[in-house]
């Protein structure tokens, strides 16, 4: 078993969801975050508005001062092992957008589950 | 030391602080997330009452639309290896209603644990 | 690869945001919790106040009644395996004021990360 980890951007939620019902795999639990990425400016966008010259001093600021947080997503989804691949692919493909802060995902061990209604444990809680 | 992770009602919250507390484990942190089960849709509620019929459709929607997110809360506790089972079987306990949606305990490692206040590692510090 | 999580006061979010950004790590993510530590009374103060008296009534009460959650928040930090120590010894460094409740700190294992945008994985995506 693996917990599956990923933070998106908040107007993913559904359709992730969605992708992921579609896949097989109902079972996962969303809560807001604040979060911030390795540098959190875009700056593919940036130098479309022409602010170019500014991005040393905003990177500067942000890096030094630290940067602001941004709103998002953290779902947690439990999977069986040769479930990670299929999942981690299905959240890379409904929210890479090809921007900075589309989001990522975290893959850690899980040592045991338990279903409190029914006392299953294991796989079969999942 | 593990990292106990229970996903439970809402109105159960006081319940377990309080159960778990009397079993000498105090220190936890609650959250809120909204959840999904493997399915969200109560078969026996529906049974009863006399819905039984659409429940095909239903499911069908819920999984392929992509069920609807509930309200949880999610409770992480720190213990001891052997304050696991106590700890699970405790939870179980007071929130074991014997309806879906009763929740989900999963049970993952740590490595290490500092407390900041005087820097105690490991088990001291929990 | 490692998870870092920092449960903190409230009001230390920002110092410790940028104290980590100073040191170069500025992906986080930070998050409302309720929290109670191994006990949430601050004796040192209740002794100031001259409530000494009252403490063991207070401590029971808190201990087999379930003690008040307090808000917290928590940090997550994905890290690489020799800034463990750095960052840990960071987040100690602003948020020990002396008291209880001044925070934790948790360090646990992760098997994989992925940057949603590039694919990139394991250490290139922390």
């Amino acid at each position: 078993m693996k917990e599956i980890i990923a933070i998106i951007r908040m107007n993913k939620v559904n359709v992730t969801k969605k992708a992921l019902a579609d896949i097989g795999v109902c079972g996962l639990h969303a809560m807001k975050v604040m979060g911030r990425g390795k540098m959190m400016v875009d700056f593919s966008l940036l130098d479309e508005l022409g602010v170019k010259e500014e991005i040393g001093g905003l990177l500067a600021e942000g890096l030094s001062g630290g940067a602001r947080l941004i709103p998002k997503r953290m779902l947690t989804i439990l999977v069986r092992d040769q479930d990670v691949a299929k999942v981690v692919d299905t959240i890379i493909q409904v929210n890479r957008e090809g921007h900075r802060g589309d989001g990522k995902i975290f893959v850690g061990p899980v040592l045991d589950a338990v279903r409190v209604r029914t006392g299953e444990q294991g796989e079969a809680a999942i």
